[in-house]
């Protein structure tokens, strides 16, 4: 047994714990005689799981009622494209703010199929920021105003929901979710891939507003329809099952470790130890203005290209996994999600010292 | 212990072999240091899982040069919606077979799509049967020919691939592929769900040929069109890594067994035992024409409705799981797919037996 440090971006590590549970239940889970991937998505046994791993998500985010939790497929990058079927309306925008890649992906999927304005961007500052609020260009009668809370490329986070000017708030929560506490009901829609703070990649957790679910065409297939998916409690077909169990397991480790609240301090903690040693070091840099930076995910460069082979070969070396920048940003990154504890953010600073002490 | 035979519709039961290996690198996949689950899905380890199993996936099935096979999200029910968006063209019909619930399911999807004609059906007699091919009313100018080779509900098949008169010809084979033989070179699309031979749910397996992607259009979110995933080795966003994980060890079990063929043999002695009992015992009944009775699913009713609680109830204790027949059709229903052994089958026709030696 050799596991490692792993800051991958995602699919993210997940907490050894719950991978224990999954392991041991993996030819028969509870009563079923069978695993849990090999039993109905309709019997007894499973509708049962499906709605404690629900009550559990309510509880940690505090989801006021008023709102469906629905557990779907396809990755956040679908819902880029299902969000404006769904939601935009034909005499309406849909306003985006762009803080980085992933708001940019969700921006290009909308236009084939709505009026897509960019309120406001910081790619004029190669995403460095969250642009001041005050700057922003917002429709007063947009359909929805879309934003990524936290970008996991570029590493930049809101770390105050802005105030949407009355338009229903979308926001893809993929990587910051559990994380730390979320006003649920400042947004319309909430919605993130599972596969860095939730489970595995496959799956997709939506939480949304009545009223906006009141919207969904009825002229669009039943199966791209957020409101036929309420309506059948997330099974209109079969669901995948294994995600929703880890999604599960995923929410009672959580409570476990005091829920959302005591995740924050940890994920602060972690983030404080590890961005207090780059700007200290003077040698390795965040190019991310301090009151946007991101607690789930930490991008570094060193003083020189030519060291970014060495590092990698030689944080691997030192059990820290997956340290390589996104392609896009060159260098490196620390994906720092609630399953790294703040062991492993200190195994790496302490390799990085290291490292800085022998090429600086 | 005490995994029993599972008869599940799916998602169903899993060759032990494939559980036993997934339990014991559940914690440490390979030599990445975490699990499968926890890798970047772009990393050199998980491209190599991908590829392998496409390949074996490829030698199974034999799959002719010039087809795509791609690793998809969203259950077959999403691609009821997806073939159309991809493949209606304005001014032609897309054409229907109906067979049973999932080919009337999928026609319901096309329509707020395409301009859908049905072909051929037999509803009118309750879906006991295929439609004789001389009775279609094709149109031979349509997008394309839908047809559903196996229908799990009324456990109705085609054991043979009809002539599309040279219409592209796309299938829907969730329920039976791998199960034996398959001349992909008749089809223009094959896509399955995977949850009942292949892998968990939340995973589609779909091989397309070259032509047909060149119709995607331009103008629909990439994340939509299939085109964009056969160009992106369906990499364009996070896939369900675990599905693709476990599809590829079923896979490698399927060829161990040797492959489709072998597979074939042991199916149509395990329908043969099945359906050959029913017919003999005079009490028990199957609706479905010969000709066209499902190796993969065996609905079946008992001679009095108040008997199917005790049957449930006891073939339960017996050790014979999730028997109940879909709520469409009533009775019993035994799906008995790829995992399930020889000796599963000869377990649930001597319990059989005995309920009805002592209920007759």
């Amino acid at each position: 047994m050799s596991r490692q440090y792993n800051f991958s971006a995602g699919p993210a590590a997940l907490p050894e714990d719950v991978l224990r549970q999954a392991q041991a239940e993996m030819l028969e889970w509870s009563g079923a005689h069978a695993s849990v991937m090999e039993i109905s998505h309709r019997g007894k046994e499973f509708i049962a799981l499906a709605e404690a791993a629900e009550c559990d998500l309510r509880e940690l985010l505090d989801v006021p009622s008023g709102y469906k939790v629905l557990f779907l497929q396809g990755g956040a990058t679908q819902h880029f494209a299902q969000i404006p079927l769904n939601f935009a309306r034909r005499e309406q925008s849909v306003d985006y703010v762009l803080t980085g890649d992933w708001s940019e992906k969700a921006a290009k999927e909308a236009k084939p199929l709505a009026k897509v304005r960019i309120a406001a961007s910081s790619a004029a500052t190669n995403y460095d920021r969250i642009p001041p609020r005050v700057e922003w260009d917002l429709d007063r009668d947009a359909a929805y105003l879309h934003i990524t809370p936290n970008e996991t490329i570029r590493g930049v986070e809101f770390h105050e929901i802005p105030d949407a000017g009355g338009v229903p708030l979308i926001g893809d929560v993929s990587s910051t979710i559990l994380s730390r506490p979320l006003d649920v009901s400042r947004y319309a829609m909430l919605y993130a891939g599972a596969q860095k703070n939730i489970g595995p990649s496959g799956l997709v957790v939506a939480i949304v507003r009545d009223d906006l679910l009141e919207r969904c065409p009825k002229d669009i297939p039943k199966i791209l329809s957020y409101a036929e998916h309420a309506a059948q409690g997330s099974m209109l077909n079969t669901p995948n099952t294994w995600g929703w169990y880890l999604a599960g397991l995923v929410f009672k480790w959580v409570k476990a470790q005091g829920g959302v609240a005591a995740m924050a301090e940890r994920n602060r903690a972690k983030a404080e130890l590890l961005y207090g040693y780059i700007d200290a070091s003077g040698w390795y840099r965040n190019p991310v203005e301090k009151s946007a930076r991101s607690w789930m995910n930490v991008p570094f460069t060193l003083p020189r290209e030519e060291l970014d082979a060495p590092f990698l070969k030689e944080s691997e070396q030192a059990g820290l996994l997956a340290l390589k920048g996104h392609r896009a940003v060159g260098g490196m990154r620390a994906s720092i999600y609630n399953a790294m504890p703040l062991e492993g953010v200190q195994a790496l600073v302490d390799f990085m010292k290291d490292f800085a002490r022998r090429n600086g």
